[in-house]
């Protein structure tokens, strides 16, 4: 163990930090900074810290997990529903650069094997910063993010393959046919193999624990991890990459296999193993292989490749975009933001230089590519949608759709009856009359307790994009947002808190990024009466400068128990519920009851 | 990366898993069958695996997060509470067989340093199973359990101290005064700076985190690997082992440092990531040191050494226990249960292999007296615990005491009133006028909302044994019962569940392993009125042969509503709440009201 140094250790995991944090604050992927960093303080800069036996183990093991975890976060579902225009983007996306990447390094005279490796590292998406600049923009709930996010799911289940069909020729060479058909047929064996038993072995393994009544969290993960190597030797006796493997592990690990408070405690789990802890130790140290030689000797080809992936992204997602429909303006911003190259291009460079396939100086080349696409996203992307914002061309649009409203008393019909137009609305309740009634307005209904799990998934909880829970009772209120943003990930919670001594506090609603519903605490019982007896008036109130809800509340405090806001609508018309986390913009419309 | 070599890790994690659970099975700890399957896969038979690079990387890191989840165990609190006989039994079980290890290895003519790793490695105590074979032995609850686990607590503490003051002494040789200062001096160092930056410093930067809003998991979690690595770097910059620095790091993240949902949950993951991945690795790998020549070639050594170990730990911890003044047999009892040796004990033979300073021979020796001492733990303990109780010296007391209720309604000061006398009660309710009539009555009372942990905070529940939520609110019940479960480390959780269509489902209970209370769903209020207006006779039954209070509640189901089962009394008069997860023994009495 003399090669276990704890101090480089350290190093790498504080700068990793340091790099990650700071990256994050500008608004960049956390990875940025630790290439960064690992730039500086490796063999190009400072020469503070090199590769080490230790540091590679560890980084291997850190993108095994980082892969698991990708493949967690793909939803099977949401791949199902990428859409059309997700589709094309990512294709268009990959094709294009991939193409013109591989003929530049032909034309710069590389190997036909590197000119594959670059060409798949130019052709990888990966989402700049994932929601964080679709924040920043205010691009979450438009059609521009869907197909975003679509298309980096796709993009790198695409990479990934095309990816596992080069590694397998990789060794080949020249044989005979017979070879290839058996290098081929292994390839489409270790697929098959653990697709299928991803299909259906492991659901019945999970079944088996849970008839068994096995809770112990952390025997599901020793027993995932051992389902996740043996996946990886899986795909190394078919002559592919171990974190193919890992991928396709990942892949199957979610969605229902296991008892969903375990899986998700698992993923917790392995998102923080790998980009808390193993995951930057391979990142910093990818960055201690980057020579900045390559600006002196091979400056041409650096800027080539770094011009060929920005502009064969965004080329071939606009080209490809065209047959969606929705014009070239939104198929060059769709591009500009799937411009960013990230873990997955970085993890495919170091294999390749691993396997000696690319030099150092390609791989330096892929390390700045990465750095500077990526760089480029929130600039580009701030340009274009500025741009469609101007021309009226920005398409809102919710990624989930569909609201699910707890409780189908009068106060959640009345909000129904106003948004039903704009939004599918599935209401639960566990009275009976309460839910026939619903239906018999339309509205899609399911009677049950919404504490279990059973009644979520009949209401659909997997695909609704927001939960609105509109009982009298603050706890069960709570504990139902609680399980739709833990068990059901439904991304925008509200509710509706009764005010009252005992009982949960407004501050728990932190925890789970929940809001408030009316943004104050109500008392649901008086509003329903008046509802029900028909006994209240709606008006509306403009707004003239942008203030929070809360502020609006505050406003017309004196009207306190008197008045309702209910409901924001925006100039288009476009109505959402009236709830604490929001700020309502000039020209907005909020309305009340009274 | 040559050296990665996934089928090897595959093939480790999948047998330590087996070794673990099949230990597991038969009541031992998960790290016995760890050891044997290293020793049964490695060099010593199958010699399907050996070391390398890979697995001593991963090792180490598993050892240190390993000494972090054990110092994050290890409660301040606790420690201050160990009480006196738990702190002789510790004393004694160390002292001993410390020094009659160091002479044994000295008349078989090792040298002065290997002799000092062996005596530290037959003192240390591990508790076998922990609480598992208190459980299994039904001891859970008696003064032995208490004395068992305050010993084990200052046991590993005390091994540890030990352990740095040799290894400072260890590249002494013969140096002058000065220098033996300077090494000293070092060690002071390190240990006065970690627990000073530890008691000042984490908090300060708990609150620097807290004030700043930042609840992110995964930026606390890298932190505190950051802070683990930088005391590692410490202590071996002091010439201590890292471990020692990962201990005091571990020591100090519990603790109200930072927020507490957080700190649950990085605990959970240092547990996982330790004992559910790499911490295997090391003990699996640690079989691969063993050689099973010493069984022909040092068998005396063998036998001595472990009959050293197990005669020195028992008869030291009876000897020094002998002021307490709970007699030998307690403290002959109290040593058996002491009796085993466990992942400390691997480690420090790890390292004394590594340095160089004891052969393969001695660690093969070490190994299997953590095997057979740790064997020996539930056999001999059974005899003695049984003989104890032949002989009714076995005593009754909770390792944390009194019992805290959530609601101070008529049922709730009725069952405070029977069992006052032998526990400590405390009532929270946040319903001013029943607070006022709980503290007339003579009980501590706090007022406030349960669901809020300074409410918790104030009713000590830290230092609580029972939680019992009798509100007429399944919810608050339920929401209670989970934040003394989860954030207050609160053992035993008895909620009172009425019945209702709406609302969480008994079922809930299990994950957080509470207990309803009265062992069916019952209706608050009439039982209430009836006690206020005292309508109501008390009765007892003696139950003749063994039955689960489901059962007793079955057998009494004509009467459901009109009998409410509130105590179980024991022969000796002992009163504990009658709720779901309990057995009542023949003998016992169940007290009802109707």
């Amino acid at each position: 163990m003399e090669e276990f140094n704890i101090l480089s250790l350290l190093i790498i995991l504080a700068g990793a930090w340091l790099g990650g944090t700071s990256a994050k604050r500008l608004g960049y992927p956390p990875i940025l900074g630790e290439l960064v960093i690992g730039i500086i303080l490796g063999p190009a800069l400072l020469g503070l810290l090199e590769t080490s036996e230790m540091i590679s183990v560890l980084a291997e093991v850190g993108i095994i997990l980082l892969m698991v975890y990708i493949g967690i976060e793909i939803n099977f579902r949401d791949l199902g529903k990428a859409s059309w225009p997700g589709l094309l983007a990512a294709i268009g996306g990959f094709i294009v650069p991939f193409g013109m990447g591989y003929y530049t390094i032909i034309f710069f005279g590389g190997t036909d094997l590197a000119a594959l490796f670059v060409a798949i590292a130019v052709g990888v998406t990966s989402l700049a910063t994932k929601s964080r600049i679709l924040v920043d923009l205010k691009l979450l709930n438009t059609r521009i993010a869907y197909v975003l996010m679509a298309g980096a799911l796709i993009s790198d289940t695409l990479a990934l393959v095309i990816f596992a069909g080069m590694l397998s020729f990789v060794d080949v060479g020249s044989i005979d046919t017979l070879g290839l058909v058996w290098v081929a047929g292994k390839a489409i064996l270790f697929f098959a193999f653990t697709a299928l038993s991803g299909y259906f072995l492991l659901p019945l393994l999970g079944r088996l624990l849970s008839e068994n009544n096995i809770k112990n969290r952390t025997f599901h993960f020793t027993l995932i991890l051992i389902i996740v190597f043996g996946f990886c030797e899986l795909a190394e006796l078919a002559g592919l990459h171990s974190i193919l493997g890992a991928f396709m592990a990942g892949l199957f690990i979610r969605d229902g296999v296991f008892n969903r408070q375990i899986s998700k405690e698992i993923n917790d789990i392995f998102h923080d193993i790998s980009i808390g802890f193993l995951a930057p130790i391979f990142f910093v140290s990818a960055g201690f292989h980057v020579t900045l030689e390559v600006f002196q000797t091979n400056l041409l080809m650096l800027i080539t490749v770094v011009l060929v992936a920005m502009v064969g992204k965004i080329v071939g997602t606009a080209l490809f975009y065209l047959p969606s429909g929705y014009g070239w303006r939104e198929g060059v911003t769709v591009g500009t933001g799937m411009n960013g190259r990230g873990a997955v291009e970085i993890i495919i460079a170091g294999i390749g230089l691993e396997m000696g396939i690319i030099s150092t100086e390609i791989f330096s080349i892929l390390v700045f590519m990465a750095i500077f696409t990526t760089l480029s996203v929130p600039v580009f992307l701030t340009w274009t949608t500025n741009w469609l914002r101007k021309r009226g061309e920005l398409i809102h649009q919710e990624s989930r759709k569909g609201i699910l409203i707890l409780g189908a008393n009068p106060l959640g019909l009345y909000l129904a009856g106003h948004i039903k137009d704009q939004e599918e609305i599935t209401f639960v309740d566990s009275n009976r009359e309460l839910v026939e009634e619903a239906r018999q307005r339309g509205f899609e209904s399911v009677h049950g307790n919404i504490l279990k799990e059973e009644t979520m998934e009949t209401a659909r909880a997997f695909e609704k994009g927001s939960f609105i829970a509109l009982t009298g009772n603050n706890e069960i209120n709570l504990l139902a947002a609680q399980l739709a943003h833990d068990a059901f990930f439904i991304p925008k919670n509200i509710v509706l808190f009764a005010p009252q001594d005992e009982g949960a506090g407004v501050e728990v609603l932190d925890r789970i990024k929940a809001s408030s519903m009316f943004a104050s605490k109500t008392e649901l019982g008086p509003w329903i009466f008046k509802i029900k007896s028909g006994d209240y008036s709606e008006d509306t109130e403009e707004v003239k400068q942008v203030t929070t809800t809360r502020n609006w509340v505050k406003k017309h405090k004196s009207g306190k128990g008197k008045i309702l806001p209910v409901l924001i609508i925006d100039p288009e018309g476009h109505k959402r519920p009236f709830h604490y986390h929001d700020e309502i913009q000039p020209e907005e419309k909020v309305l009340f009851l009274h």
